[in-house]
């Protein structure tokens, strides 16, 4: 039985170096959820789940992929659920999930993409991954060394235009 | 005032592949503490604090050593405390401290150094910043992809000799 | 007296994520020049020289960027220039400086920013740096493990939008 | 037909993180050949051969395994050689292979292991490959930006005890 079940909604944590499918051209996509490379560095021992829910910039999400993390949430088998997505909105999507019952959601993300040198995609993915396992039922967000209730998280800055 | 006090055991996390002053020859010897560059990454924006107590392979430590650690732990003003430790004798040194009252001390430490391309240092050190502002007073162990209660906490194999 | 001297033409070599100026948001630019970080990296004993010619990917280069850059190299004191530069239009470049004499140039860049986890960054600047000590006067491009003069160089791709 | 044939030696280039056969320990132990790694991110588009020689520390060296790199080195079919090898010993290898005629040797190494996140190795290696495109045939030493005729190489420092 899986202990924890990852979503990618997509975001800066996931991004990539890749050819660009409609140009043919090298840029920077979001790929392979990061969680994977992640949580095989870390060498966890216990088996975890995944879903695609979409693979967007947060700030170019719409109700229709909230619904569909939502739908993800609330129907998979575990109580353990981590979101990755975008730094820009994840407060809204947690809103979006906070009628969700029995289980505990922690969302997400990265200021800079896990495929760089220097990125804060494993530390985050880390205090999800610890908090998780403490947290009673409920919604929350862990980002930059803090671990939120999602309605005390207060964002960083304004709603950016590619993140 | 500070949010995390973090104290350094030593250990493979903070291994570096330098000059050894005894030979002033390069070899891997335990260094800075990993936690700056880690949370340097992650962009905490709170303070923390920090002591050395050791820098010793964690088989190498004696009661004395975490007798420091226990000292250290208990007088700080911070109640979250996270220590930086070998993982061979976690257990050891966390048992030395489970009498600490009003203090939620979490133990971490790496398979691998901070220093290697693929260490498991950032996610273990994220769970322990995300654990331990969930956490009620005790001690407890964050380490791949587990979070447990000092007394519940099964070291993964048997102690090697230089860990 | 530096003994190399390195310009700065842009390319995928030398994007981080940063803030865009313009948006104010994080997105993937041209920044630092990469071969500092490299260089550092590799312990290069002797001084080097630095002009920034211009940021640019190599296929929003124009012959006014090209001019430039043919201007510095022919204009500094080193007779060991190496450009880093976009992938794209090397060879176009190369052949913009085929008729300065007394010499050596070496083009390069890379696949991947050097900020990534993975990228072929600081082996192309080596070949460049390797290869610029025992080369006679001309133009070359050093990529991918190949190094050649300008006029026998074979683009790996058609020329592609952001590179 | 392989353009450039690897000879392992050892090194630090090569040290990574693992369990030690003898004391099933995790340590720092010579292992998988480092230019692997670097050729794979580098996109080398064309074969290579190789042949391990040993795996030492470079001071732990002795005539037998200087004859064995030389054994292989003049038997392989292909003219360019490149032995990755620990820097303290790098010349007195570079001696033992001068008599070879018709090949291009270049020899090279890390001051810090590839696996490490700062490594000189990925330029290191450039430096060599780049090189061996445009010598002729004789032994070379390539390291820390610098590419010398192995009888006009200053080694750095004195030999030390672990490289």
């Amino acid at each position: 039985m899986n202990i924890i079940h990852f979503i990618q909604a997509g975001g800066t944590i996931d991004k990539d170096y890749l050819t660009d499918d409609d140009h043919r051209a090298y840029n920077f996509v979001i790929g392979d959820p990061a969680y994977r490379s992640i949580t095989d560095r870390a060498e966890i021992p216990y088996p975890v789940g995944f879903t695609m829910a979409c693979q967007k910039d947060s700030s170019d999400m719409d109700d229709q992929d909230r619904d569909t993390i939502r739908r993800i949430a609330s129907e998979v088998a575990e109580d353990k659920i981590i979101i990755t997505h975008g730094t820009d909105t994840l407060h809204v999507t947690a809103k979006h999930l906070a009628d969700i019952s029995g289980k505990v959601i922690v969302l997400t993300g990265a200021l800079k993409p896990e495929r760089l040198r220097d990125s804060d995609a494993d530390f985050n993915l880390g205090m999800a991954v610890g908090a998780i396992q403490c947290l009673p039922a409920g919604v929350y967000i862990a980002l930059c060394g803090e671990l939120k209730r999602w309605d005390e998280y207060i964002p960083r800055s304004p709603p950016s235009l590619s993140e």
